[in-house]
């Protein structure tokens, strides 16, 4: 048969050790979720296209069910989780957790997954700002769990960029503009930005590219505008840090700006140190659950990208030590002593080659420390390293 | 917003309880099958379609990625793990254990789930009986610790039924009605069947749909033949019921037929008592590997379906026990009180209210035992069921 040997764009394997470390972290990541309090839910993979109506800007896969209504791979989990909140009379307020994979349909480009797996939490109900606290500090205690120590959570707020956009009133394209330059941090573009739209804001807006760093770039930013919305976003900001309090893990970004536009209140980035990917992204989103029916809850969530962690942490950690293992050589007639040696062998595992000299082989292709044969009378320990069998 | 309340066709939300046990129903699969000495691997949800040629006559969900090739959402692990091995270097003999969705688009029908989890093994590269042995030896195991009890593997075999279409040399139409009778065990079926196809077998079909039950049933099977590939099969069936050694879980169906055709051995399916869905599926499939590469690997796999095991869990365990919960309410100048308070006490969650008397309506509402105050002076403890804040 000839056959197509690639995978898809942006998708991979993972085998043995990465799958079982990446399916390890995801457990872990939920187990302490779960002891905070979290509550789990679990979405399907395929929805209908609508749910994801507050995503305009992603590249999702589409496709036609049998009836010809338009599916989607979701590409999060937070619209499904809005879904669900209308839809089934579960009432908030609550604290959700969920994990699972996402998909994101991108073009050939390196370094872009277009299947990842994420873990996440979703504080639906609460307008305090105790929630985006929570996020944080829930996050910041997950990372350190996982052995992570060179982290940074970055902390910006979505009504200044909105601030800017309502005061100078940007038609969409100028937007755009804006938009880009802000996210590339490009000084030069927001110059040239500020140029064609001079405004009461010039000198705040100019200095956004910069703005970002230690929690004393509040008092800049603040010496800088006398917008409302704007000194309250970064009160807001500032109260996350204080009680938070954990500078060594977190910075703000008066200028950051967020992939998806639904978010209305503080928004959170986490890198590693040394690494320009982030793998956790969230924020207050007050708004978008009013989409899905008529009431309109707030809502604050955050999630991580656990295969950017997992690399992360390949990349960082050392490698793990060797573990002792031991291979059980066994005939069909001892197969119940050879469950017994299982049982209580630690690292062990059965062979199933008929012949003494296989089991040996693979013993020693694959390093086992020990190999014991219960085929004969009773036990027999051998070394597959020395031993040869004649 | 006017959108489309519904869920895709057989997909459904698990909450809480159901999502937190179907989680951890996973997680223990794995681990056992991991202890076991099974190796975790883990590939993508969307495929290229040619992938999946060995499975023909199942409703794939397909779609064109942006380069116009066409992509498939799993319909089972098999098939991906062939690809692995023919194309990553990584060669048998292997023990894999894996855990995931699968795929299958099924129209409108009561039931039928058409998003499932899946966890199972794949032994890969054993042609010794051993390999079936140890598949239903685990998987045994691994339904005893999930705490199941009335449960039934059905051993069949491949050769049996491909014995008789050679024997008959049937084409695919007679086939297939062949099939349809033997699946629905119809006794006038068969009859009908034999009529119109008279042969030395006939007394052996007559007798297959009643051939199930009790491993006797391979001695009274034996009595109808002399065809040498059924006598062997049968020799296969009964060593393996017999170093299995767990009578009051295994059973023999001399006319079981599996739903997918690339099996070539011994074949099971596994029951709950009371229950006419198998949540367990397998076999060995010497020739599928083949279809990847130029190496022909012998292998068995098996497959739970956990989603079927979790509905099954639910209608035969009695409800699980309330546990006691904490509610701790606080205020941002006692949150790292609140912390410790947290980290201290067991099943007990943060409030994120502003106002004591909204954590108290909370805790009320979802039967919280304790609501613990540390916004004031110290801790004060609160039963939401009698205190009333004025």
């Amino acid at each position: 048969m000839k056959w197509n040997r690639n995978l898809p764009i942006g998708t991979r394997d993972k085998l043995f050790k990465e799958a079982a470390s990446a399916y390890d972290m995801e457990h872990q990541v939920n187990r302490s979720f779960h002891e905070r309090g979290y509550q789990r839910i679990e979405t399907p993979v395929i929805e209908f296209d609508d749910v994801f109506s507050a995503i305009d800007d992603m590249n999702l896969y589409r496709f036609f069910d049998t009836k010809g209504r338009l599916t989607v791979l979701r590409p999060d989990m937070t619209s499904p989780i809005g879904r669900v909140i209308s839809t089934t009379g579960v009432t908030p307020p609550l604290k959700l957790c969920y994990s699972g994979k996402v998909f994101r349909a991108n073009e050939e480009l390196a370094g872009e997954r277009n299947e990842m797996t994420q873990a996440g939490i979703e504080i639906i109900g609460f307008a305090s700002i105790k929630a985006e606290i929570e996020c944080i500090t829930s996050a910041i205690a997950v990372l350190r769990e996982l052995g992570m120590t060179d982290f940074q959570i970055e902390i910006g707020h979505a009504a200044i960029y909105q601030a800017v956009i309502q005061s100078l009133a940007l038609q969409a394209n100028d937007e755009e503009i804006f938009r880009q330059a802000l996210q590339n941090k490009s000084l030069f573009g927001i110059r040239s930005f500020v140029a064609s739209h001079p405004s009461a804001m010039d000198a705040f807006i100019l200095a956004l590219p910069r703005l970002f760093g230690s929690v004393d770039t509040i008092g800049e930013a603040r010496a800088l505008t006398d917008n409302r919305l704007i000194l309250e976003a970064l009160t807001q900001m500032e109260t996350i840090v204080q009680v938070v309090n954990a500078p060594e893990h977190l910075s703000v970004d008066i200028g950051l700006v967020q992939e998806l536009h639904y978010y209305t209140g503080a928004i959170f980035r986490g890198y590693a140190d040394m690494s320009a990917v982030h793998f956790l992204s969230g924020g207050r989103y007050d708004s978008l659950l009013a989409q899905f029916g008529e009431e309109n809850w707030p809502a604050v969530g955050l999630a991580l990208n656990l295969d950017e962690i997992v690399s992360l942490k390949r990349r960082t950690l050392k490698k793990q030590e060797h573990i002792a293992k031991t291979f059980i050589h066994y005939s069909l007639e001892t197969t119940q002593l050879a469950e017994e040696v299982l049982a209580k062998t630690p690292n062990s595992s059965l062979s199933f080659f008929d012949e003494l000299a296989e089991s040996m082989a693979y013993a020693k292709k694959w390093q086992y420390h020990k190999l014991i044969d219960v085929s004969g009378n009773g036990l027999r320990e051998i070394d597959p390293e020395k031993e040869v069998l004649s």
